[in-house]
């Protein structure tokens, strides 16, 4: 459990709030590419921290990323047009570029001489691996982009699905730190892999594993020990990479096929889930789609929207049926499974952690909630995240192996799951 | 009118409440029994008196009511697993019995000590009349249910509507003891009795009844007295019994057919309306059956929910036409005439009773109000509400007839009604 | 800009602001004609100001506008019966008549004696223009009607349509007095003219008009100047006429056509645009009601609502490939277009004016707003806003034209307008 003020340190994001301000000292996920993938085309509503936002792509191809009203009357510039290098609003015709800077103010009469300065708020902001990053933060602190494998994959071995979420980022993310819940959840119905499932069948078959948890430069690792079957001398390690202060990378059997999570919240009850399946050593065939196809690890989307069909609204669609002969929740998709659970913790859109019973299981959230924590006291005291200055930290996998038990798997760190992938 | 702090105190319903802790002295119907009808079933959601529970049969076909977040991470139960004598969080498998006790632990290391004592909350229930009872009070008071006739009736002489209405559970039950409105909410266009309406005529002959009224010892004996027609030497009567705290039974000009409304508050905006039809006599025949059916006593529901098809969000399916030429509300069935009146007082969920203007008319409404503030000023003292401790007494009928004027009905208590029936 | 507390003084509008005292000394439009259009008829909602109303006609024709709620048990008479001179209660049948005396109390025995004085608030109304007028301030400064000439012509000569908006008044009706914007949000995607637009081509050719604003008896004489083209002894005049407190006279380039904008506040956060269309000479023709048709002067509607199809739920059915090829917002209809970037400055529908960056293309809506805070400020001090008992003054026209540069057009007044008319 945590105590209300810890708790609403952690869940609020807001610009002026300790959690906001340690995630504006990262980049930061603010739309996919394909969201604004014409130069001069229609711009896309960015609402990420509590902000809201516009991002368009201008005649050059370069993503502006603006304060979603004009400073004049303060229209929304999500109706604005895209023109020459530009974004110009609609209501009196100001045009403000990439940078933010005010390059046409037409209706003004020649000869006024402004007593502002007349800019817009423009943040920085690159692509890479199919996603428009940004930096909200103070300009002299922007660091590097985290070396994380994933983002410099070419685009055929990457699959992104992008989701809006109800409810606080934190209680999405935790589950995806959460080993323990994924032999329950994401089991059949007898408690065993569901079928079609591409997660080891080791982890249903101990549902109590043991929590060896190591700081480290990036974040945390976070490595969850069962049995492994009848085999003695060997243990199953899951280890997931938890990466600050956002991401988390999942533990995959196959090794060349892996999940990252990015939860990036939207304001404080709603959150986005960056969804994203990786091959680190060839394009995706055949059988790769299938398995994004079969709707299993990824949810089906309502068309045209960033929306899950199954949601809060409809219970998920929960099937009953299901739930009896075959599925654990009897709810059809991985992550859906993991939004029904998380999404309205004791009623509240944010949850409140005094109200929890935690037990040894939970060693990894606890673990978590601690870091973030600490960073939050650190920066209070004037102290600047470190990890924000260590991109190439992020260069990490995650792994679900069979090991000797005689491994010092306690030891590892960066090197250590480096060396095993 | 009330002051606004005793209004206040009447339709608040929460935890800690004077009215929620009155409420919680008394069995309170949660839910139907069909909601949790199998063994190992789908659980039920359980909203009321402002909290969150959750139903479920268990494989013996004992009733499990819970709190409706597990208390390890607060995942909602509603999604949960219903087998073998208990529920079963799918999020990390916990699983408690109908008594609340946590019987599985799976995730939990072996060995570890838990520094809390693991239960869940859980309220005892009995199942009546279709009906699943619950007592959400403390444990040393709990009561004897009450002994009102209509729950001990065989199935085949009952009809039971559940339905979700918006606006606070007071406002809806003052229409239920309110005999003066019936001469015209429930009248035709032109002041008489609906076409097919099973109501006394002579109601609507004398609009502006007599109130005689006493208090007994389960609630309030609510006798309005109209003239008889022609008959000078007879008053018509007509009776209803308010059973502290919620119920209402309704005279019936046949003795045959019974009305009993139950208010459950959800929470302090919405409240469940429980309407019962009953016969003491016999099963339901082929003409009773067709009194449910026609729509006028019971409205059309919306499949598969408990929300009624007229309803605030279109204007209770008023239809001008049918008000000119047929109803004097133009509204379809007597329910949702009551509905259309109630739901939002003044515009506002929660009617403001400071602002109303009382004649001698609402003379029962006066004494409902009054008789609930004395039980809670007597609570407020150290005194429990004694009617609780009565079940006996509420076996009382309604009453609908025409009787000599020099009966003394003045002196009608709980006998007097039994011996009338 | 504004500070933040002038800006909450003009937008805020329930009974006991300084802004809803202001509103409530003109005659304000409650509805329109037609939805009272029969005697005895169904009654209608109406919600201005703050104030839930019901309006009826009665069986002599004339309009009542009662608050909405009965004083006895507060039942909504918007579901009472309308009959014989008088709305009746469906709850208990009291009556009321326009004139707010209860004239029946058939509930109540005969003899009772009633401690208070039953009336209903009902306040004054007069039909004038299709509209139903009322007047909600204190009886004893009741103003004679303004005599702006719209409001007199026959239904012939007139096109009203009521629209309900999201949003704040202030910034809805700041858009119709705001003639820079015209060059701009109402332009093709070259910055030209609409196709079919009725607007004078000489605003997209010069766009940074030159604000002449007058004070006047009636509120403000707002005159935009621009160039005639290549007509260099000319300029071209666009002068609307802003009616305190709540509406604008459009110029227009054919004097024979005139737009009217009427901005009443529903509550806070809403407001209703009557949008009107007027001929002062003749009964509209076949290419009059060309133009009401055509859904560019006027937007196309739900069926049988208020509401425009193009709202913001829908982005005002923004249409990207239009506004590249043919219209600089690719929003179909010139009020969409104002409604798009008005109803939600800076994301809320309560625009925060002190973070705007005003510019001399502004003058007119600064002159405005100052206009209402001295008025404000007035009654502050005690004197009544002179506008109020100034109905001739508002028999004023306005105009779009070109005229020698030599006409004294800055001492233009309500004489001079006429003139021109």
């Amino acid at each position: 459990m945590l105590s209300y003020e810890d708790n609403e340190k952690l869940v609020r994001v807001g610009k002026g709030t300790p959690m906001g301000k340690l995630f504006r000292r990262f980049w930061t996920p603010a739309l996919l590419s394909s969201e604004v993938a014409q130069r001069d085309g229609a711009p896309a509503r960015v609402d990420i921290l509590g902000e809201q936002l516009v991002a368009f792509r201008d005649s050059e191809g370069r993503i502006g990323l603006l304060d979603a009203f004009c400073p004049h009357r303060r229209a929304n510039l999500f109706f604005g047009r895209n023109e020459e290098c530009g974004l110009r609003c609609v209501y009196h015709g100001w045009k403000f570029n990439a940078d933010g800077a005010c390059v046409d103010l037409p209706n003004v009469p020649a000869g006024e001489i402004l007593k502002f300065n007349m800019r817009i708020q423009a943040y920085p902001t690159f692509e890479r691996g199919g996603i428009v990053w940004a930096y909200l933060g103070p300009p002299e602190l922007q660091p590097k982009p985290s070396a994380a494998e994933v983002f410099e994959l070419p685009s055929e071995q990457l699959y992104i699905q992008k989701m809006m979420l109800h409810g606080n980022w934190l209680q999405h993310m935790e589950g995806d730190i959460d080993s323990s819940h994924v032999s329950f959840l994401h089991s059949s119905n007898r408690g065993g892999n569901q079928s079609g499932s591409p997660l080891s069948s080791l982890i249903f078959a101990d549902k109590a594993p043991k929590w060896i948890i190591r700081a480290t430069d990036y974040g945390l690792m976070l490595a969850a020990r069962r049995n492994a079957g009848d085999d003695a001398t060997s243990w199953h390690w899951r280890i997931n990479q938890w990466l600050m202060p956002y991401a988390t990378q999942i533990a995959a059997p196959e090794k060349e096929l892996f999940i990252t999570n990015v939860r990036v919240p939207v304001n404080d009850e709603t959150s986005i889930h960056y969804r994203i399946l990786a091959r680190h050593d060839r394009p995706f065939d055949e059988a790769d789609r299938a398995v994004i196809a079969a709707g299993l690890v990824f949810p089906e989307m309502i068309p045209g929207t960033f929306q899950p069909k199954a949601n809060p609204e409809n219970d998920f669609l929960i099937d009953r049926e299901l739930q009896r002969t075959a599925s654990f929740t009897g709810i059809k998709s991985i992550p859906s499974q993991d939004y029904a659970v998380t999404h309205r913790p004791g009623g509240q859109w944010i949850a409140d952690r005094s109200k929890e019973k935690l037990t040894k299981s939970d060693m990894a959230i606890v673990a978590m909630r601690r870091r973030l924590l600490d960073a939050l006291k650190g920066m209070a005291e004037g102290r600047e995240p470190p990890e924000a200055s260590r991109p190439e930290a992020y260069r990490v996998r995650s792994i679900d192996k069979v090991l000797p038990r005689d491994l010092d798997v306690a030891a590892g760190t960066k090197d250590w799951t480096a060396a095993l992938a």
